[in-house]
């Protein structure tokens, strides 16, 4: 279905792909792109892109399946990625994700350490190792403080880990809906969000042709595909929340994990004693999945099947390591409904099934908010961390006002920056469309950059040891006028030189000691270079 | 030049513009904006937009002067509002602001209280008064907490508080380069930038028709007018800061406070004991005043002048009631240069500064950086307030990365919200353009809306009693699917409205009770709304 090599030359100028081998399993290869600078340096940065950015690859009914061929861990029956760090069994994709986790590692020079010291950040382990190894993800995944959702039968999944002592990470919802979007778009959708750096991605579809569209995601997906079951169940129930059943759903989950899907929303907390406070709110219930079984348990007047079967659910899904993400249902859709009784109440119960999903090593993450104003934010972070046993946290947002949309993408933006920082793992990207319409390419990658910068901001203030590199190469280049490295270190190098271009489109202005923001006379940066020779 | 009515039906349709007058001084109109909502009630919104927003305006050689028919208070001698603030003194522009800040009071109902309770902010003065009275307005700025900066050469401005216990402001820098714009053009991008909300705007014009663009801009301005007289004083001795003198600076002064400026950056703080520490940064000096001063006490061999002669300016601006915003020309150009020797040794002279400008009764605020990774942004905050005695602070963003030219608004965006939520009462805005060229009128809004949903998020954070009203009104509107209120409601409803069309664009879609995000079966809200009649 794709085949469009070289990708990356149209987006990332003077970029190319290059791969890391594991030391303990050679037959990994961990993928990144190599900057080029004008000034003989380069610059290795993260990247999640997959098999469309090599230069030569020709990727027709999907992408290789490259984990088929890894060394499989011997087994006693349970297969999932925590019961092997139990065991003290470091799997290939253990390695793999930490050599990714290494890739922007800062050099450690004389003169970088009044620095290192005056910016350190604040970090949750003490403090993040230098080098991230094996070993350290082993630990970190055996504690439950981190996942590498990685479905057996989703084989063309560059293996990611999701937890705070990581990278923060940044999830794309894709999917369409009954009113519009198709397969092909759905595909594009999922290209172009891996391109702009999404870590994880959500298939939401909801229409009628939702298992077909999942395939074509999954084997075209280098990164972990998540979904929420219940809106296909749904669809075999013709839509009527009152007609669903376990034994639906149950086919339904055996379904998705055949095909590889690889971590699950699961609304397993909306529990009905918690029905009544959402319905004081001034929004009640936003999320699709938490109405749904609100609607089903005062329709049966009974406890949610969801959470009633929950020990069945973790038995189908440690059979191919699928993860949960326990679904927050019950989360605040405005900032007047922000930590509330629902809300809190909800996720005690998501720490309670946290416990039980650990008894059966399934890898679990808990869903967060949704819309928070910025004081009430930690507050979220700290209940989780306490409440969930230090389980990675997956959040939407939070958005931190409401009176924004078209720009919920900043509005969110800035929660999730904070909230990143305070230790959530994982970043459900808010694109501009948010409340308004169905997402297309465009807000895809306004939202995907949004979410790239929060993170980002976050991994610096956590102190994540590799984080710094980028920011530091490209305020080099941008004080000393090297114009094209500064585009081409930046998120989005075809935007920033339009940009630039606008006022002074030749191209001896790209080695020009100004730019049209304050005209040679008044740039500072070539006064400042100037007072050097003094 | 202006003559373009009804600008506000464009742009914020179902909206009237309505005034409040004064009660101590009946004299004073303060404006509002009425936004009529689908279900018969009103929701009042602050509005800086100016007399070009009037129904019947007609401008065609600048705003009205209104100021020049306010009682003035007696005076003997200084004319400062820090003056007559200390004086026991409440001027026409103290109550004039206080009616500004109360325009958004939500209302106390019982079905709120449980909402408030929880929802309650940070609030630096224990609480901000439910209810901004000119009495505490008085108060604040006597205790050099808040300042109006309002030249009583300016009559056509609309007075504007800034302060830490007040609305948190916006300022949109706007002004020519010597590579492009014109007079028009910054007439336009002025009107255009109160149009979206901005509290202040500085003119940063450096080239040649420096005066003549200034005096169109201050005849056509609602808000206070900032400028750095530096950069003209530089054009007078043709672009070489090392010919600067104090003379020529002191003439160009007194120009500019001629002329109406209500605000000056001086940059005094960069002493030349703290260049060596600037100079061993990643981006040295990014401040153009900075580099200039840096450069000018270089080749002298002599203390900034600017500093020598503080209290000779001090002279000169309260004769106009000009007030000082004390430039920071060592503020990081980089996250990797935040929080160093030069930044704070720079912040500490400004709190001695802020001192001597006290004792002439000249009011004052005081700039901050810059780039600040977000760990690092709450010391700034903390010791400004501390080293300047509380004088107001005004930031550029901050960005809390630097690898997103082309999206700085979004990397500053964060970061101003933090730092505006820590006590800071001006944010100057960043447009997406910044570091890569002039901004245009597009590039202007986006920077404005980004802030405005920056100082808003830091408004309810703190908890001003006034803030929240907007986001309930508009989060009540999406909930009960008012379409047409929530586009509205919104700080951009042509953008919102938009964005809903592109999948739905028919007028029955606005009474929907879906969009096309989740179609009509996977509609959360309204799964919810059917649970209430369950």
């Amino acid at each position: 279905m794709q085949n469009k090599p070289n990708k990356f030359h149209c987006f990332y100028p003077s970029s190319k792909k290059s791969y890391l081998s594991g030391k303990r399993h050679p037959e990994i290869q961990v993928p990144y792109r190599v900057i080029q600078l004008s000034n003989g340096e380069t610059a290795s940065v993260y990247d999640t892109s997959g098999a469309f950015t090599d230069a030569h690859s020709s990727i027709e009914n999907g992408l290789p399946a490259i984990r088929s061929t890894w060394r499989k861990p011997e087994s006693s029956g349970n297969i999932t990625q925590l019961h092997y760090a139990r065991k003290g069994i470091i799997t290939p994709e253990m390695e793999y994700v930490a050599i990714r986790e290494n890739m922007r590692l800062s050099e450690t020079t004389p003169e970088n350490a009044e620095r290192e010291n005056r910016l350190k950040g604040h970090s949750f382990t003490n403090p993040i190792p230098k080098q991230i190894t094996p070993e350290f993800v082993r630990d970190e995944i055996a504690k439950g403080r981190a996942i590498i959702p990685a479905n057996i039968n989703h084989p063309e999944c560059e293996p990611m880990i999701i937890g705070r002592n990581f990278l923060v990470k940044v999830n794309a919802n894709i999917g369409n809906s009954a009113v519009t979007s198709d397969i092909s778009e759905e595909i594009e959708k999922l290209t172009w969000a891996v391109l702009w750096g999404a870590d994880t991605v959500m298939d939401l579809s909801t229409g009628k042709q939702i298992h077909t569209i999942r395939e074509n995601i999954l084997r075209h997906s280098p990164v972990p595909i998540g979904t929420v079951p219940i809106y296909q169940a749904l669809e075999k129930v013709d839509g009527k929340p009152e007609a669903l059943t376990w034994e639906v759903f149950r086919d339904t989950l055996i379904e998705q994990a055949e095909q590889g899907v690889d971590y699950f929303t699961i609304h397993a907390g909306v529990l009905a004693r918690y029905i009544p406070a959402a319905q004081k709110r001034i929004t009640g219930i936003v999320s699709r999945g938490g109405s749904i079984m609100a609607k089903w348990c005062l329709a049966h007047k009974k406890e949610n099947f969801l959470y009633t079967h929950f020990e069945d659910i973790c038995e189908i899904m440690k059979a191919y390591d699928v993860s949960f993400s326990l679904g927050d249902g019950l989360r605040p859709g405005s900032t007047a409904d922000a930590n509330d009784a629902a809300q809190f109440g909800e996720l005690q119960t998501l720490g309670e099934l946290t416990q039980l999903a650990w008894k059966h090593d399934v890898q679990t993450m808990i869903e967060g908010p949704g819309h928070v104003p910025m004081h009430l934010i930690k507050e979220n972070m700290d209940k989780q961390l306490k409440e969930c046993q230090e389980a990675p946290f997956y959040t939407l947002g939070p958005l931190t006002t409401d009176i924004a949309p078209g720009y919920d993408h900043i509005t969110s933006g800035i929660g999730a920056a904070m909230i990143g920082w305070y230790g959530t793992a994982l970043l459900c990207y808010v694109t501009p469309k948010e409340h308004l319409g169905l997402p297309n390419k465009e807000d895809v990658k306004q939202g995907m950059i949004a979410y790239k910068i929060a993170a980002h901001a976050a991994d610096i203030a956590k102190g994540h040891p590799a984080a710094r590199m980028r920011d530091d190469a490209l305020s080099r280049a941008r004080f000393e006028f090297r114009w094209e490295d500064q585009f081409n270190l930046s998120l989005d190098p075809e935007t920033a030189k339009k940009f630039h271009d606008e006022t002074l489109p030749k191209d001896s202005a790209k080695s020009a000691h100004f730019c049209s923001m304050c005209g040679p006379s008044f740039c500072s940066m070539k006064i400042s270079q100037e007072l050097e020779s003094i």
